[in-house]
């Protein structure tokens, strides 16, 4: 099974840091070379795989002001549609731009949906759904009037999540900086509840983060640390009561969430998106409809289990279980032809 | 000879007012149909043609909200190469997005690069220049390291601009509102030399209209009466002494230059981009390298022949002859299959 996955060019993958869709594309790619799977990576040229890495994309467009998106989306696209030939499956994880491209080749396309960005793009998902075979990350964030092949929740590997069973008092919120994140809406708790908070994500939108984060930032009670990967990251994702996960819109896969729940800190969530997907009530965290019941179940995170919110990752939200999920997929499309 | 004509969708083809590349197309489209040629001109649903019209994209991006530019644009470019095999040729005016889809087809691709938007853009066109037989608009837009396969100038229709021989007193601005077009500049000139300026445009950067044109504009002296079509538009190109054209960027052609031309306005332009291939310096106009050889050429326009600014356009510009070269063109490329 000659696999050819094409990732986002918007960041390296995986990513530096943040870059959801190209950590997803890297997870996934990663776990199906260690079963001996055939995978060409097609990526910007500063990423990293242990199997095959292709692409004629110099750097990512999000990290280097000289790279056109556009244009080099294209030629990205381009590239791998002209090797179609040689794989057994294109796996697009790369938003709608390849979906055009599909009918011009023979080889199977699969796409995972990361997400509408609006409303304004379902025309084409619409018109080549008889075509590409499309994967949902969540079943809210299926789309009414498409045809899906799967939905497949995104897994991660527990191995890279060291457990905290100890946590802290202190509150947690992580993300982009944005009005959809609810960073404004963490803060707000962790005031009413006399928590700390600690912050870390890149600021995406820099007036809402001017306006509603950085006047409430004192370094001590409410701190932002910016975007932090690596160890540093796991470490803050363990060392916590709970995330907040305020968010004020229908997200649809929250990584964040399993992550934080891997290293053994709940979740305070709005009951939005995929959220009742990722988390049990009163087990995994606390799913809330308001400001006022985040407050409310700040308290209650106490009562949280952190081996169970572990657990619950391990039995779920394992990168095992969604190689194993894409593999089926991949050979029940491959035995159809 | 099955011309696939891949129109850009940003306006209607033809325009109801501005849309130069949307013109281009379809001043060519016709010229072939009328000469027989089979031509399939995909462009939006509105548009209209003597010939067959063919497209999957309702409305305009630049018209109508709905129409998300980079969808739709996919969806358009995708639709035409599907049915690649049924042309001869496909004739792409629509920007680069069509050249990453050319290696996955076996019909030639013929592409008018209607200008460069930016440097950041070159790499598409450098990577596609083994497969796509490219023509330039001027000399002076000629990438220096790109192969191309012709020179083909914009041309006409004479018979839809009627020779006004004797014109008026007043001045012309014919273009954008954009800082690239020097509507500031002919407002400088024009109050420099006591003579009336009509102004006529759509108004692209709003902040620069609002500084530099509409406090200048009484409706006597100085008025600006929009985007102007039909039998207006070419009424007031020709009822001037001359066209005023002091852009600020190398313009790669100027389609407003051989209209006024043909009416028998000539033209002050500033010499850059391709203003030295339209205009000759003393017969159809003046080239000037700054304000004041453009103030001190209004007075010399009377002594141009307005006969001469039109016959320059018959022999130089006229439909027909753009027509045969492109005709030329692409029996070139179908016998060199």
């Amino acid at each position: 099974m000659r696999i050819a996955m094409l990732a986002p060019i918007s960041w390296r993958t995986p990513p530096r840091h943040y870059g959801p869709w190209e950590l997803v594309t890297s997870l996934l790619t990663e776990a199906l070379v260690a079963r001996g799977v055939d995978v060409t990576l097609f990526a910007t040229q500063d990423s990293l795989t242990a199997g095959r890495r292709a692409g004629v994309v110099p750097a990512p467009y999000s990290e280097d002001p000289s790279i056109d998106a556009k244009v080099w989306e294209m030629l990205h696209v381009g590239h791998v549609f002209e090797q179609a030939a040689a794989f057994d499956i294109i796996h697009n994880q790369a938003d709608f731009v390849p979906l055009a491209f599909s009918r011009l080749v023979e080889t199977p396309v699969v796409t995972t949906i990361h997400g509408f960005s609006s409303e304004r793009i379902l025309p084409i998902y619409r018109a080549y759904q008889d075509r590409v075979h499309y994967v949902a990350i969540s079943a809210a964030d299926r789309a009414p009037d498409l045809r899906y092949a799967a939905t497949i929740h995104h897994g991660i590997p527990l191995e890279d999540f060291p457990f905290d069973p100890i946590g802290s008092a202190d509150l947690l919120f992580f993300g982009r900086m944005h009005p959809d994140k609810g960073a404004a809406e963490a803060i707000a708790v962790a005031r009413a509840t006399g928590r700390r908070l600690r912050m870390a994500g890149i600021v995406q939108d820099q007036g809402y983060y001017d306006r509603e984060v950085a006047p409430a930032l004192d370094g001590e009670r409410i701190a932002h640390v910016g975007a932090v990967g690596g160890a540093a990251r796991t470490a803050m994702l363990g060392a916590a009561a709970g995330l907040l996960h305020l968010i004020n819109f229908d997200e649809p896969f929250g990584l964040s969430v399993i992550e934080a729940m891997a290293c053994g800190t709940p979740v305070i969530a709005m009951r939005r998106g995929s959220m009742p997907e990722l988390i049990e009530h009163g087990v995994t965290g606390f799913l809330v409809d308001d400001i006022e019941e985040a407050i409310a179940a700040v308290p209650r995170l106490a009562e949280i289990d952190r081996a169970a919110c572990r657990a619950a990752v391990a039995a779920r939200f394992s990168i095992d279980h969604m190689a194993d999920r894409y593999l089926d997929l991949y050979r029940r499309i491959a035995a159809a032809r």
